[in-house]
């Protein structure tokens, strides 16, 4: 296993899966695709994240084929963070939370990203069950879209409302701290803002980061990091990075005329996202 | 048809549905349970909201139920809104858009809940469909439950959040504002603030609002149409007001013996509530 900060998003938009394995557009299709990149990521990173909208869109079924591939995916080893931003009163919450996190559930993962604009009540059912069952929940704090800083950044009492809002977080982060030093509440910061994550950084040094926006989105390597902490060995730790479209939807991997070409791909793409990120953090060369 | 301001929320938590529909844990007995409900309704409300994290937590199944149910609502002549608070960066908040307010989507609702938390731009993609195909989108505002204050009344430059987020989407409201003056985007704004209710309606004099936390969550019919407009005949107007487990989860509703009592109890309670709020909203006794 080639260890690092890699997490590789499952984004199937319209369009994007490879003709050889029909299009896409029927769950079979979507099921066959998501096989072939878990093959190819296995050895290479321990982390997905499929974005849930995107199965979401193609209606029952598309749902059926995410529950199936997060099953397999968890079967073979991997860490799985469903991205569906879910947020609701405490009622419904629960049901969010007992569908995505709770032992057994259809959807069952490892960790659920979750929006907090309804306020703290509406995060306890997830914050439980992390607690409770071992799993982890990622609040959006600064996400990594040009409109994040309409309402994120909004100044209140001479700070950004996403340092109120880590500040608000503390004590459930810290009641939720394993044993390494990390919570298992994590905090969304996008790669796009490094300054501002090296700031969140300051205000939250027990929440592992989720970074999207590494890569397609416009992060380079050491913006994705900006905000992770050095740990005792000098590495920069504390956080996973996510790159989507940079590893499933390479020019290789568009244009794949099997699957045996697409898995190359993937792995190629997977292995120099994993090793651009290996050098950004500090780890050397062989390095485990 | 009886008109007024009520809209019913189907929110099937776990234990609420009846014994005579068999618990309710199949797709196949929640669709049972959603057509009584419906045909005791129709003649009595024109608006249903169902609550998609009660449905997602069923798994594949649930969503399968839950699209059927929307497609024979929308059949009967209901307009639905689609309770599902998504929010996500562009590609993805596409895909949401797409699978819940495209025609001929698997989930074709009339209207969507969506988290404004990311930003503008992630609300685009909905607000397009509204314009496009006549579509509705609520956005959160100021939310019924108790943490709703943590963040939405946080202070900046001595107003509450939510009061600049309403400022930042007039230029959407009243781009999308329709022959009669009302805007098909919506703000959700909760029962239990009346006063801040009334503050929004300032700001935002075009958009109608969904008003949630009516009945069970504390807030009175006076209170729930606090933020209505008065309207050329002297009714407030301007907003729909959900219940939910005041409809369906009454102590009648939930000791029914069969499907007919069932019916028997949720048309006698949605007529209560729309009677309640029709008063409150001003509408004469025999009025339509």
């Amino acid at each position: 296993m080639r260890d690092g900060p890699l997490c590789v998003g499952f984004d199937p938009h319209p369009g994007t899966i490879p003709a050889c394995f029909g299009g896409g557009e029927s769950a079979t299709e979507l099921k066959r695709w998501g096989h072939c990149v878990l093959d190819a990521l296995s050895g290479i990173c321990t982390i997905i994240k499929p974005q849930v909208g995107l199965f979401e869109m193609r209606g029952p079924e598309g749902m059926e084929a995410l529950a199936h591939l997060i099953s397999r995916a968890r079967d073979m080893g991997f860490i799985v963070i469903a991205d569906a931003k879910r947020g609701d009163v405490g009622s419904t919450a629960e049901g969010y939370a007992r569908a995505w996190l709770e032992p057994g559930a259809p959807f069952e993962s490892d960790c659920l990203t979750v929006n907090p604009y309804m306020g703290r009540d509406t995060l306890a059912p997830y914050l439980e069950r992390a607690d409770r069952h071992g799993k982890g929940v990622a609040v959006l704090a600064r996400t990594s879209n040009p409109g994040a800083a309409d309402f994120q950044l909004m100044e209140s009492r001479g700070r950004p409302l996403v340092a109120r809002l880590v500040d608000a977080l503390q004590e459930d982060a810290h009641r939720l701290a394993g044993e390494r030093g990390w919570s298992s509440l994590m905090l969304v910061v996008g790669a796009t803002a490094p300054h501002e994550a090296a700031d969140i950084r300051t205000l939250s040094p027990a929440t592992p980061f989720l970074v999207p926006g590494y890569g397609a989105q416009g992060g380079g390597a050491r913006d994705a990091v900006a905000g992770f902490a050095i740990d005792a060995s000098g590495r920069k730790s504390g956080g996973i990075v996510n790159s989507s479209r940079g590893i499933t939807t390479t020019g290789e991997a568009l244009a794949a005329p099997d699957w045996d070409r697409f898995r190359a791909a993937i792995l190629a793409a997977a292995r120099a996202a994993q090793d651009d990120l290996r050098q950004a953090a500090g780890y050397g060369p062989g390095e485990n």
